[in-house]
């Protein structure tokens, strides 16, 4: 199984950075090999200054080895050996009405156990119903496709849950779906859902920048979405489990910290004005709904 | 004796911010004024998009209540009831040839115990020999004003060690001296200590400030500005305890958060050309060297 999964995700970063590519009217992105000592590596693939993506980072890795004592306790599992192989990607948008999109696909295996684990979160800075719902509905779709060994309500409240900014008792966008030590009962079966479930992430996604790429934006815009860009350096580097165990496990920095956004404003205590675009995004957007059953009359 | 400190760290205040309001050429303070539920609060100022400082902010706090137990078994003292005081500050020039400030004194009583912390670090840019050396002089001074009881060399290795950036095996920039859990044997003369230290603050860093704000630069010095930068965000939201504490125990997020840097810039596997001023940071002055006692001839 492990072999096969390597295989698929290698292929399916394949098939996603030539989307993006081609998404960004055909910008290439540069490739960097990376070994980790401990065994394993992995293939970073990054575009930065874009035609639409400012900056935008397609990562494949595979390591195995050993995990420290304290580790292996809070996993599934037993023993310390390990292997772990995931697909990860963070695509940030120059025009502030593309939303940010992130979405990452991992398998594990530790001693007797194997799970799969994953999502993909949407993070709008002017949200548009319309894109907003065709997330939504479109993981609900291939969610579905494999009910009831999936549970799509599951995956969308863990989504909403995990991308989450107690600080600021804040989302960090509008979510979408997440899991994790997932097998569903029968590890071939749960392969094909994340085959289905990453392969489904261009059509959810990319129609959204097609629709907005091209809009046209003012300063305003544009130091907002720096603006909130800031919530998105807050999450990853205070909360994100991924992030974290990276930079503590001797991970390639680049690659784990690829996730930043280009360029970040902070700003203190800003706070938009009472029902403006910017107000609509906290104030509504920001809270979790039902999306994929909504309709675009709202 | 807690009357007294925070009395003397609300003077402090007035005193740094009028400092640097005139360093600013008469920039005035915004000023917020919060209380905390728990009881306490503070009075946060902060100026943005100044003449010489993008981000300048100047805060002192007060607050009591009760510790979590876990967080009590960590400090010094006994039982849950805790009173801390303290005054801090992040000064963000706008000027890549002015370095970035970070300063705080604080007490703290937990039970039978009272000490006091604190001190303050440069993160330079396009370090000058004349102003490293100058701050570290001026640190060494005061400090060895007060030995035995204080210990230079020591309160200069753990800034060293605090101020590091593990993931990164780096510096955060050139130090200065950190202290913690410090009484002196002798509270009252740990207080003279600190009001001594805290009020040689203005002149170990405005003489900087001043020599080199004026001094012309262009792009290239500012997205390097920008990209380390991204270090002292990477430092505050990952490492910084004082960060950390606050947000996760319900502080004043917006006082907190004040002292991320007004723009950044997030580059991946970004390099500095060997041999150019932006490779000598990393490579020269970020790595430890005693400093107050080396000459200008280097």
């Amino acid at each position: 199984m492990n072999e096969r999964v390597v295989e698929y995700f290698r292929q399916f970063q394949d098939r996603l950075a030539a989307a993006v590519s081609a998404a960004d009217r055909g910008t290439a992105f540069r490739e960097d090999s990376w070994i980790r000592a401990e065994g394993g590596g992995g293939r970073s693939r990054v575009i930065e200054n874009g035609a639409v993506f400012e900056k935008a980072g397609v990562n494949f890795s595979e390591v195995f080895g050993e995990l420290t004592p304290e580790f292996a306790k809070q996993l599934p599992g037993d023993g310390l050996s390990f292997r772990a192989t995931g697909v990860s990607w963070v695509l940030h948008p120059r025009n502030p009405y593309v939303p940010t999109v992130h979405g990452n696909f991992r398998f594990l295996e530790h001693g007797s156990k194997s799970w799969f684990g994953g999502g993909a979160d949407l993070t709008p800075y002017y949200p548009f119903r319309e894109d907003v719902l065709h997330f939504h509905k479109s993981w609900k779709e291939v969610v579905n496709r494999f009910a009831p060994m999936t549970d799509y309500d599951k995956m969308k409240a863990e989504c909403d849950k995990y991308f989450y900014l107690p600080h600021r008792h804040e989302a960090r966008g509008v979510g979408g779906i997440f899991f994790d030590y997932f097998d569903g009962g029968d590890l071939e079966k749960a392969f094909e859902f994340v085959r289905e479930a990453s392969g489904a992430f261009p059509a959810a996604y990319l129609p959204i920048v097609e629709r907005r790429k091209d809009m046209p934006f003012t300063v305003r815009e544009r130091e907002f979405q720096e603006y909130r860009r800031g919530r998105y350096v807050e999450f990853n580097l205070i909360y994100d489990r991924g992030t974290l165990f990276g930079l503590k496990t001797n991970g390639r920095i680049e690659s784990i910290l690829m996730s930043l956004p280009p360029t970040v404003r902070y700003k203190y205590d800003w706070r938009a004005e009472s029902g403006s675009p910017e107000a609509a995004l906290t104030d509504y957007w920001l809270k979790p709904q039902a999306w994929a059953d909504a309709d675009l009359s709202g």
